[in-house]
């Protein structure tokens, strides 16, 4: 049957999971590479996932209060020197303007790797009173850290996020803030990406630069690493003190605030590839999907085949689905695997005998199932379908992850564990010493935090007392 | 009464406009200065005008074919110096990356005054046969125009803009493009900025640095100055000869593709601070008022009221009206001011007295009207008193630009009419030395086309035979 003749010339995505995603997301249109080394170009397919990722983030965001602003890109390089840790987290992989408007400048300007600093200093100017806080304001846009290695959506020159910053008038409101992002993230990773991440604090040695704490959510690829994918800072007082944010409180005091910080960025675009992929190609869950249905006419010469599609996929337009119809002059195989490598959720193939019936064949991407529907009611058909997909696609994610993370005791197990493709779940000192030592030797690194332990468990590496139980992993 | 006590720090209106508005823009909380010279913090409520605007274009954008699309922000060098007007143009006042990630770049990289260089590069790789066209995408995106003289959202060195860029197989197919997106943007002024602009094609004097024609439209502002507030450029071959854009067409033969570029800015906002504003402060249309309706509780210690003010909030936050209720501890005189001060379109004040005859008090902001509304259907009425406001702020503007342009016949009416505030229609030859005699002797410039003229017109500074019509002012 010609739908499964898929031929892609796509490497083997369980060999090497790495170069089959280089493979794929030139060939999905998702991306391409800049002119500049490290740079890259969102197309249209790819970007459109953003989009959907942006609108649900969007409302979640000023449903807790968040308000969009915008701050300038250009930071004095002073500001950056303003931190102590903060300078010597991001100072080697900045891009700095030292030119503008034809003159040298005066003071180096930094291209923002991040806002804290910049957003801080107007926070300090606005912020005088309990009554201005909480301050949480949000911010889509560009930022630059200049890496060594690069991988299109992963780790790029230039990526698009959303920084959001807060100042709360206390620590427990501020970790209260810092936690409840986190929630949104790992919902809308769920509800919205089919991607259930593994999510919590971060050790002393991965937390962000100035942190007091990092919470963070981490996807799990199919070759076992972890990806993060997305962050939210508990600042304490350290950016507070940086910055001058002060605030006179209810009792009549001069206060520092507690800030926060949480982002995700275009990453995002790159763990879906990752986590949903396979050997046809991508797979995208139909909440962002830019095209949620493709419509193969078969046959497509008959009378009433084109005409028939037409009509099709206007109704399936005003259901609000997201629908494109292939009349080019590709065979229908070629179009099957080409639209299977692009990940398109549905495709429905409508021929004569099925105008005839008045039915469709629909085909799953996530299942390769074959589905023949009345054409009747066929909107109501194909959004069940998609709800179906959706929730598909992460049930079997999420059983991915279940099955891949296993509890280690020794260091032994522990490699084996990850060089076998799995997650490891292992008790640590917490020491940030002690972890580099792992890191140094095996590569692997904690990513969150599962849970703190009282009790008598040992450190996986030192055999001190353990302090917590974390996930252990390679990091994409 | 207490409504009529407006007390604001505002520079007079009609004495200082420039002035005036350098005040608003920062009482009204819609801007901050930012810590590099020229640069400026878009706050929460300047930035909502900006996402209503996003909202509206992109549904327009995406009707004819648009799609999004992001391109890296630096730029080589190199790049800006293919298309010989446009390095010309652009050269004097781009900000340089020379150093990243520590070390100094083998080639300096711009950052982006403008995309077409960038994006010619990558049409140039996507394009190869007459398939492909018309190629059309957008970006939402910040670019860096390093500015001596800076002012908050009319001229900043970074602004928020989209930019537009397409390729069309013919030029007809391409000035039509052209069109088509400025009729967008003049009907956008119009539905929602409620700004009547002047548009139409610019002269050569006054195109984009290597178009082949541009296309803009000007807000005519209360002192007769008129501010460029977007455009549409006709590219020709331009481009797509320096960028090497060729497509197989139909014939067989490869040819050289007809480009076109559109955008607008952050600088809308200034736009509609400028036209709408008076003398007690901005004035926001309805349709992008990040605040549309506020309620101003009165007498809020008495029983009931502050529980029927939320009431009524929640009932217009249902009917999708964005409502904002001042229960803080000022006066309600104060209050009063602040509102009108941030242009909200309505005020509406609920006391006992209201509540017991089961209505509210409406104040418009555009006419100071007061209104008493029965709370049944409140819904409803609030609805149609925003249609009105909208219409309304529209069709004064109108009236305005329609009373504040005249036929001039020769240069000393010209500056008379200029110099009174007025915007001139005067006959011109269409020469560029011609025109920029005219701008050195009296600062005035042309505007856009108002229409093309074969006959027995002269040049109102030259004297020689007219090539057009158009309208001359001052430029903000």
């Amino acid at each position: 049957m010609e739908e499964k003749k898929f031929v892609t010339e796509l490497t083997d995505i369980n060999e090497d999971l790495s170069q089959w995603y280089t493979d794929v997301i030139t060939k999905a249109d998702l991306c391409d590479y800049g002119p500049v080394k490290g740079t890259m170009v969102i197309k249209p397919y790819g970007y459109e996932i953003w989009e959907h990722i942006k609108e649900y983030l969007d409302v979640e965001f000023k449903k807790v209060g968040s308000k969009n602003a915008y701050f300038p890109m250009l930071i004095p390089e002073s500001f950056l020197k303003k931190e102590a840790e903060h300078v010597e987290g991001f100072a080697p992989e900045v891009a700095v303007v030292t030119y503008a408007g034809g003159q040298e400048l005066a003071e180096k300007l930094i291209v923002r790797p991040t806002s804290e600093t910049i957003i801080g200093e107007m926070y300090s100017k606005w912020i005088n009173s309990y009554r201005d806080l909480p301050m949480i304001m949000n911010q889509w846009c560009n930022v630059v850290r200049w890496e060594k290695t690069t991988r299109p959506f992963l780790r790029t020159s230039e990526f698009l996020w959303q920084e959001g910053h807060t100042v709360q008038p206390s620590e427990e409101d501020a970790v209260k803030n810092t936690k409840q992002m986190l929630d949104i993230y790992v919902k809308m990773c769920k509800d919205l990406l089919a991607i259930p991440v593994l999510s919590g604090r971060k050790t002393e040695r991965e937390k962000f630069a100035g942190a007091v704490d990092t919470y963070g959510i981490e996807a799990v690829l199919r070759d076992g690493k972890c990806l993060q994918s997305g962050t939210s800072h508990y600042l304490g007082q350290n950016f507070a003190k940086s910055a001058e944010i002060k605030f006179l409180d209810r009792d009549g005091e001069l206060k520092y605030g507690y800030t926060t910080s949480w982002g995700v960025s275009t990453r995002l675009i790159g763990a879906v590839v990752m986590v949903h992929g396979d050997d046809r190609g991508i797979k995208l869950p139909p909440k962002v999907a830019p095209i949620q249905v493709v419509i193969v006419p078969i046959a497509s010469h008959k009378e009433g085949v084109l005409e028939n599609t037409e009509k099709l996929a206007e109704r399936l337009k005003n259901a609000g689905v997201r629908v494109f119809v292939d009349d080019s002059n590709q065979t229908a195989g070629w179009k099957f695997n080409q639209w299977e490598m692009k990940g398109v959720p549905v495709r429905l193939e409508l021929g004569p005998r099925d105008i005839e019936n008045n039915s469709v064949v629909a085909v799953r991407r996530d299942t390769h199932e074959k589905i023949v529907l009345p054409l009747d009611n066929i909107e109501n058909s194909i959004n069940d379908l998609m709800d179906k997909i959706q929730q598909n696609m992460f049930d079997i994610a999420k059983e991915f992850v279940d099955h891949n993370t296993f509890d280690v005791e020794t260091m032994e197990e522990m490699i084996d564990c990850v060089n076998n493709k799995k997650v490891a779940k292992a008790y640590h000192c917490g020491d940030e010493a002690c972890e580099t030592e792992i890191k140094n030797e095996t590569g692997i690194q904690s990513r969150v935090i599962i849970e703190e332990c009282d009790d008598e468990h040992k450190c996986i590496k030192c055999g001190k007392k353990a302090k917590h139980k974390a996930y252990f992993a390679r990091q994409y």
